[in-house]
């Protein structure tokens, strides 16, 4: 239950942010997520995600949803989850990372693309930088997602692939299972 | 010197990759490394990254190049640099960074776009994979360098940034500084 987190992307911009928010949902998947919800966006999107997970395993699962940000934010709190909202402006994610870790209630990790309303600072149970720096909600929600699994998610195995990787030195190795 | 690292962005689509190539470029930026060179991309992009510096501070260099991308990797080869590229079909970064870490030479940090030439993987000192699942260049590059920093690169200061963040638990404060 503690390790039940999930993300929200928010301010998706029709065709300008496709690669984008493509990008956050194969980061929450590969990086540990349970799943992505994302407000407005094409189907497009969820089709390359969804494929992703099929071929190299899940579980993962992914939403596009009509319902307002707000609205869903305050049912997530309404279930007892908490919002973790990540921005540049919020406090460094080493500060407080160890609490949100122990936290028990099932975690919703937002993020926004340019330009996010005001209000989410204040509805957010927390508000985490990685870096204050201007960077990419990609990278943030990656670096979000492993100090939270403390790098375990690097070798985190998923079920029922088709495809897996054989790491190595030169090349590409990729074994195919019937299943 | 060790730490002299820098990134070539390949493969670039024009249009299509616009937004990513940015997120790249600023997460390279934010993450410590010295610069970057991105092989056929717009003015546009060099832009919005040089203006990030300029508002937020560096040093940084955003360079874009005409010269195709196995001259440029030959070129750095020569220079005694190395070349270290990041493909979900290398091994893993865990057995690999600290090893990375103790060279002494020039580093280049390559990231491709959707699909890499095979000589690529020929060519480089290392092939690194940042978990062997399909996610984002942009992640993949911020947990590379986030590995060789060994984490310090989240509290990074830049030189003569106009703009400055003091984290906060809700809300934005940042202060401005005349230099």
């Amino acid at each position: 239950m503690q390790e039940e987190i999930y993300v929200l992307r928010i301010g998706h911009r029709i065709e300008r942010d496709k690669r984008v928010t493509t990008h956050v949902g194969l980061v929450a998947r590969a990086f540990g997520a349970k799943g992505i919800f994302i407000t407005n966006a094409e189907n497009e999107i969820k089709s390359k995600i969804d494929q992703v997970t099929r071929i190299w395993g899940g579980p993962f699962i992914c939403e596009l949803i009509d319902v307002d940000w707000k609205k869903f934010i305050s049912n997530w709190k309404n279930e007892n989850g908490i919002i973790i909202h990540l921005t540049m402006y919020g406090l460094p994610v080493e500060e407080k990372i160890d609490e949100i870790r122990l936290r028990k209630e099932k975690k919703l990790v937002v993020v926004g693309a340019e330009k996010v309303p005001n209000e989410l600072y204040y509805l957010s149970d927390y508000n985490i930088s990685i870096t204050n720096q201007p960077h990419s909600e990609i990278a943030a929600l990656a670096l979000f997602l492993d100090r939270f699994y403390s790098g375990k998610e690097l070798s985190l195995k998923f079920s029922n692939a088709k495809l897996k990787i054989v790491p190595m030195e030169r090349g590409k190795k990729v074994i195919e299972s019937r299943i």
